[in-house]
C-alpha cells in the first residue's frame, strides 16, 4: 500500500512519488500543519483547491482533545476532518520539548545566540522561563494537560496505539526533542533513549501488523556532529518506512544546515525523509537541495492569523497587511498570484478585514500563504526535473 | 435599470422579481447582513454558492471605517468586497437607536415586557443602561465614534452622499429608529422628523440624478396604530423606489405583526417592501404572509459565531453545537441538508472545532445557517407560486 520512487534528481535534491493508501504525494512537498485535525481557518475543500497533498496532525494534542477513541469511533481522522488525502501524525516529541525543556529554557527549536550566554550550554536565557509540564524517564513521558491540569503518561507503545486509532497514513515514533540549550551529555542521553523508544515503537507497530500505516523513525542528536551521525546510522539500520529529522537544530540556520550535512549521507536513498518544523523560503531551498522530501511548518498559517502574508517582493518574503501603507492599496497581495484571495481582493480590503477583526481576513491570508508555498514547491519540483534548481534558487534568493 | 414585477401571489404574500444594475433578486428574499462590507467569515464565493442574492451593508459603520472616500477610490463597494450581485446600504438609523436611546434604555428593537414596568412607557428597565453616543436634532444626528471617541455630524443629505460614494444598488434614507420604551409623544415627534428627513434625502437624491441607485423611504411610528398608518401613508405618497419598515416594532412578536397589519395596506403593491432587522423562522412566515419582499437579519450569522446552528428538528429551530451531547454525534447538523458543512462534517467535528476555538467552526456554522435560510426562502417562493404557503407554514410551524 506504500511505495516511494525517485523520479528525478539534481545533485542531492530529488523529486519523488510517495504512494499512500489515501493517495500519492509528489515530493518534495510542504506539509501544512493541522494540529487539532484542522489546518486553522481552512476547510478540506480549501486545502484541496490549494493543491495541498498531505496534512500533519498531532497525536499528543488530539489525545487531549477530542481523544483518539472518539476519533476512531467517528471513523478515523480522515473521515472526522473530511480529508480524503494522505495524513501524517506527529508523535508529541516536539511537545515534550516545547512544554518541557523548551518552556524551562525559554527557547524554540533554534535558539538565538545571546552574547552573555555563549559559553553556557544550558541555563536561563529568557524571561519567558516557566515551569515544565513534562517529565521524561526511560519508560516514557509524564505530562500535565495544559488544558485541565490532569496528569497523563505515555509510552512509545501507547503513542503507536494512539496513532493507530487516529489512522493517519504516516505515523511518527515517540521521540524526545531536546532543547538547543541542553549540553552534550544530556543530548546524548536523550538521543539514546529516543533510539530505545524507536525500537520499542517499531516492535509495537509490527506486533499490530498494521499495513495501512507507515512508520517513520526520528533522528535526534542536537547540534553535535557525532551524535547526529550516530543517530542517523542507528535509525537507518532499523526497517522504518521513512525517516524524520527532529530538533534541536542548533542556534542558527547555519547550524541547522550543518545538522543536515552530517545526517543525510547516512540515510538510505530509497526512503522518504521528513524535516520536522522548518519552512521559511530560504530554508526550503536549503533543505530540498540537501535531499529532504517532506517538511511541515506552522509558519504560513500562524503568520496569516496576524495578517502577515508571504510575497516574493520583499527581502524577507513577507508583508504585514495591517501596515497603514496598505490602507488604500488597490493591488492584491501579489499581482501575479493566482490564489482565490489575490484574484478577488485588494490589500486595502484585506487590511480593512484585519483592522475590523473579521474572520474572513484570516482565511484569505491563510489561503494566500499556503498557496504561496504550494506554488513554490510546484516550481521546485519542476526545476529539479529540469535540472535547474540552482537557477531557481538564485532567482528567489537574490534579494536576500 | 430598476424594475419590480410581481410574478405570483397567495393572499397578501407575493413572489417578485426585483431587477437592479447588479442583477435580479427573486423575492421574497432574505438579505444577509454584511455591516462592514463582509458577511462575517464568508467570502463572496461562499455567498454566491449559498444562493444569496443581495447583501446589506451599513453606511454608518463604513463611514467610520474604512470611510466612504476610500471605498469610492477603490472602485466602490461592489469591487471593494468583490461582490458582483445586488447590494443595499442601511443608513445608520438603527445605530441612532442602538447607540442612542437603545443604549440609554438598555433594550433592543423589540423590548420584552417586564412586570414591574408595564405601565411605564419610558424608563430604566435593564442594568445595561449606558450613556448614549448619539444626539438627534432637526438638522440631523450628532454622534461620537464608538471606536475613537471623535465627534461626527450627519444630515440626511450627507448620508445620501455617503451612500452615493459607497455605490450600493439600493440605498436607504436616514431615519430615526425609536426605542420601544419611547412614549407616544416622542415617537410621534421622531416619526415626523423622519418624514422631513425623508423628503430632504429624496430631494438630495434627485438633485444628484443618480440612476444606478434606487432609494427606499423608511416608515416609523413605533407600536402606535395611528402613527404607523400616518407614516405609511406619508411615505407611500413620496416617489420612493421602495419602502422599508423600521423599528421599534413593539414589545412582542404579536405587536410586530400588528405593526405590519396597520402599515401594509397603505403601501403601493407595485414597489418592494423591506422589513428591517427581523428574521426568525416563525417571523419569516408571518412577514412574508403579510407581503414583505425583503428582510435582513444578523441572527443566522451572529448565532453561528457562538456555535448556534439552525435546524428544523427542534422547536426553536436551533441547537447549540457546543453542547456535550454532540460530542460523539456522527450525524451532520441536519441529515437532509445539502450545504457544504452538512455534506462533509459531523456534529462531533463541528463541536470539536468550537471547543478548540478554530475559525473553521464559525465558517461552517455560518455556511449552514445562511444555507438554511436561503433554502427556506426558496421553498417559500415555490410555495407561493403553487398557492400552498399556508400548508408550508403549517408544516414548519407545527412543532412550535
Amino acid at each position: 500500500m506504500f511505495s516511494f520512487d525517485i523520479l528525478a534528481t539534481e545533485n542531492n535534491a530529488r523529486v519523488g512519488k510517495l504512494v499512500t493508501p489515501h493517495g500519492t504525494i509528489q515530493t518534495p512537498s510542504f506539509v501544512p500543519v493541522g494540529t487539532l485535525a484542522t489546518v486553522k481557518a481552512l476547510s478540506a475543500e480549501d486545502l484541496c483547491k490549494l493543491g495541498s497533498q498531505v496534512i500533519i496532525t498531532n497525536a499528543y494534542h488530539l489525545h487531549l482533545r477530542p481523544g483518539e477513541d472518539l476519533i476512531e469511533e467517528m471513523g478515523g481522522l480522515h473521515r472526522f476532518m473530511s480529508w480524503e488525502g494522505p495524513l501524517m501524525t506527529d508523535s508529541g516529541g516536539f511537545q515534550i520539548f516545547s512544554l518541557g525543556s523548551g518552556k524551562e529554557h525559554g527557547v524554540g527549536k533554534i535558539a538565538p545566540i545571546f552574547p552573555q550566554e555563549k559559553d553556557r550550554s544550558i541555563g536561563p536565557c529568557s524571561s519567558k522561563k516557566e515551569k515544565p509540564l513534562v517529565r521524561v524517564d526511560e519508560e516514557g513521558v509524564e505530562f500535565i494537560s495544559y488544558l485541565i491540569g490532569s496528569r497523563h503518561r505515555a509510552t512509545p507503545e501507547q503513542v503507536i496505539e494512539i496513532e493507530r486509532k487516529l489512522g493517519a497514513d504516516i505515523i511518527l515514533v515517540l521521540d524526545e526533542c531536546t532543547s538547543p540549550l541542553h549540553d552534550y551529555s544530556y543530548t546524548k542521553e536523550a538521543m539514546e533513549r529516543t533510539h530505545r523508544w524507536g525500537i520499542r515503537a517499531f516492535a509495537e507497530f509490527k506486533r499490530m501488523s498494521e499495513t495501512r500505516q507507515a512508520l517513520f523513525g526520528i533522528i535526534q542528536g542536537g547540534a553535535y556532529r557525532d551524535l547526529r551521525e550516530k543517530s542517523a546510522k542507528f535509525i537507518a539500520e532499523q526497517d522504518f518506512d521513512g525517516y524524520a529529522i527532529g530538533g534541536s537544530l542548533g542556534r542558527s540556520k547555519e547550524e541547522m544546515n550543518q545538522v543536515l550535512e552530517w545526517t543525510m549521507p547516512f540515510l538510505p536513498q530509497d526512503r522518504p525523509r521528513h524535516l520536522l518544523g522548518i519552512g521559511e523560503v530560504d530554508d526550503i531551498f536549503e533543505i530540498v537541495g540537501r535531499g529532504i522530501d517532506l517538511f511541515d511548518c506552522v509558519l504560513p498559517t500562524r503568520m496569516a492569523r496576524t495578517g502577515t502574508v508571504l510575497t516574493k517582493e520583499t527581502d524577507r518574503f513577507r508583508i504585514h497587511i495591517r501596515n497603514a501603507r496598505f490602507k488604500d492599496d488597490p493591488l492584491p497581495i501579489e499581482e501575479e498570484c493566482t490564489c482565490y484571495s489575490c484574484c478577488n481582493y485588494s490589500r486595502a480590503y484585506l487590511r480593512h478585514l484585519f483592522m475590523t477583526r473579521d474572520l474572513l481576513g484570516v482565511r484569505l491570508a491563510t489561503i494566500h500563504n499556503v498557496h504561496f508555498l504550494e506554488s513554490l514547491m510546484h516550481q521546485i519540483r519542476l526545476a529539479i526535473k529540469e535540472g535547474r534548481l540552482c537557477a531557481l534558487r538564485r532567482e528567489w534568493l537574490s534579494t536576500i
